[in-house]
């Protein structure tokens, strides 16, 4: 069983992945915990280049992304679903989707083909969107907020928005939850979605 | 215009790329020489990953050299382009096609729509491919091949086989040239052919 986490920055996707994974464990089942972009030596070198290089064209960054996940599904994600391991991954493809695909501009289509093609059509079984609701997390910041905070919330209206197109595009597989509420709460719908099936 | 030259290792691309570019200058056009993969800060730093990283997964190495790709096109080729100059490139996308696509049989469709992406469409307007038989090739090295020279010469074959599958599928854009002969000679033949049109 292959489970991901998405959501935007600060939706509890760690806390998520990682109570389920916990709860997984003490259940006696082989769980692989990772995240992307990263969960290789590969892929960390690429992340490095993604936070550090100075300019990078946007087909770049995809194709980056891309080469990252290709990687984590050879070396890490196939191997444990092989032997029988439920994975789970703290964001995966969907997340090049709404970034690069739909709020930079790309086209969900082409990145979507490009992903597939990188993870050889591997999707996950089930992925949980966290959504926090980008005004309420804009409310947070308090005071005036400066170019970067506008720069920021702008581009996290579109990155929610585009979450949300791609739970509507992906019904049977992605599960929206609404992040506002407990942890515990949060985790025991999870773990009850995941048990109950589709 | 946009012109390209592909073959093996040892055809004279880079050669050929060399003596046209002269040419063209000395005629007062502006001619950017470039080559892949690097061209960019970001594309050579792709390209030490490349050939440094241990095991790199068939589509990680696709989608990086489509990285590298496509900032060298948004970096360097399209502004060229779009300024008027001639660009010659030394290596494009047929490698990926070639190598990636067909020799390593990550699939050719596959290889060209992440590379189409990558590039915004741009294809070069001509594509000078430099042929050399790799049986001819494999009788320069001599002696009893090591398993490493058997190796790359059947990989040699593959990419030999796959440029011409690339030509056959691509008439009106790529010419086979016979590389055997006089690098003079070869140069004025893609002369001729540039000015004469397709």
């Amino acid at each position: 069983m292959f489970v991901t986490f998405e959501g935007g920055d600060g939706s509890g996707k760690t806390t998520q992945a990682t109570l389920l994974a916990e709860r997984l464990r003490r259940e006696g089942e082989e769980v692989v915990l990772t995240r992307e972009p990263g969960g290789t030596e590969l892929g960390e070198r690429i992340r490095e280049l993604l936070l550090h290089a100075g300019h990078v064209a946007p087909w770049a960054e995809a194709a980056l992304f891309a080469a990252s996940r290709a990687q984590h599904v050879d070396e890490v994600i196939r191997p444990a679903l092989e032997r029988g391991a439920v994975v789970v991954c703290d964001r995966y493809l969907d997340s090049s989707l709404a970034y690069q695909g739909i709020a930079r501009g790309l086209g969900l289509e082409a990145v979507l083909e490009l992903n597939l093609s990188a993870v050889g059509g591997l999707l996950p079984d089930r992925t949980f969107l966290l959504v926090i609701d980008p005004g309420e997390s804009r409310s947070r910041l308090g005071g005036a907020p400066d170019r970067i905070e506008r720069e920021d919330d702008r581009f996290r209206v579109l990155v929610d928005e585009a979450y949300r197109e791609l739970a509507r595009r992906f019904p049977g597989r992605i599960v929206p939850l609404d992040a506002r509420r407990e942890p515990t709460a949060i985790a025991e719908e999870v773990y009850e979605r995941l048990r109950s099936g589709p």
